[in-house]
């Protein structure tokens, strides 16, 4: 899979791909992130890539040239499967669409920031447009690391063990249940005994139930 | 606002912290964010903080212990509004979250990793857990930097200009309106002509009903 990254801020995603299982991800080549700083596609003095937006109003609108010949560029090298923009009134990012995403080949990212980018850009050049969640943030940065983070570690090796990503929280729709470690017992707080019998059969029903029960008190709306 | 994080990554938080938005309001002293390696809480060989799951299965699990020590050596220190956990089956964040938060003094935000933590952290330390949304990543540390943002840019001061955060989608339950900057006609594609017009009354009518509208198709759920 390979990632592209449009953004004003690519020195704000440095640390986020360069440590953990990102940087391992992209070290092992099951994965390409490549940066691309739109400042680097705009012909205006002083790098401009914003202006202030039509009709009034805060807030600079990043302009559609520079993202038009970004994307171009970007295009005229291989085919995309998506180009996507981030925005808060996008399409909510849930499990069940990173793991559609982890099967993607060539994938656009561009990230929004002031007020976001000229509408035009969406309506021509977007194919998808993904929010991480109902609340606003500076930019797009942010919730285009959380769709990179959501989606590789889902791609086939990332993770040490292919299980751990199928055990996890929403996968079945489920909460993960409970997990504990040593000590088993600390400050007087114990680990469930049921943990420490060695009966898997009976750990594995336990699990289950837990996942049933904390599913339907916290989140009732992931059984419907 | 001071912020403290507890991350066995903190490398991974530098450059969300290092740019922009947030790395300005840290220089103008309206937030204090420090990172805490919780690994310099722990006395046992090679700094080990997690261990094997009680039961068996997949993924390590971080263990109570130097959690305790480091929430019990922040506490000693001053008087924390919330320790948060950041966990998929946390309550979801929203816009509505980030402006309670953002009225808080002191916060603590523990970053899972793995499998997530001993179980026993979070009945006995934590008093809120927050989701970024319905997905898994492979630790807390991008949620708690969205967290972070989102919070942090509502903090008056922060931002520019103060009217920015209050017209952004979500701050009254509708999505913003399209936004288009210079210039008024590219590659044949126009800006919509009542924004070019002068007529601020019509424009603010024009953005209202623009919110209205993107609102009805694409979110009606935010409306009810």
């Amino acid at each position: 899979m390979r990632i592209d990254i449009i953004t004003v801020l690519p020195e704000l995603l440095e640390s986020p791909f360069g440590a953990s299982i990102l940087k391992r991800a992209i070290e092992k080549g099951l994965v390409e992130v490549h940066m691309h700083n739109l400042r680097d596609y705009t012909d205006k003095s002083y790098n401009q890539v914003d202006d202030y937006q039509f009709g009034g109003g805060a807030g600079m609108v990043l302009m559609i040239e520079p993202i038009d010949k970004c994307i171009a560029a970007l295009k005229a090298e291989r085919d995309y499967d998506e180009i996507i923009y981030m925005t808060p009134d996008g399409e909510t990012l849930n499990q069940k669409m990173a793991n559609g995403l982890s099967l993607l080949k060539n994938v656009i990212i561009l990230c929004g920031h002031y007020k976001g980018v000229d509408h035009r850009v969406r309506e021509a050049y977007i194919t998808k447009e993904i929010s991480v969640g109902d609340y606003v943030l500076s930019g797009g940065e942010l919730g285009a690391a959380i769709v990179c983070d959501a989606v590789i570690r889902l791609i086939p090796g990332v993770l040490n063990n292919e299980t751990s990503a199928l055990t996890d929280t929403f996968q079945d729709n489920l909460l993960a249940p409970p997990v504990y470690t040593r000590p088993s017992e600390y400050k007087g707080m114990k680990v469930p005994a049921i943990l420490l019998s060695g009966n898997f059969k009976k750990i594995e029903e336990w699990r289950e139930d837990e996942a049933q029960k904390r599913t339907e008190r916290l989140r009732p709306d992931l059984m419907e």
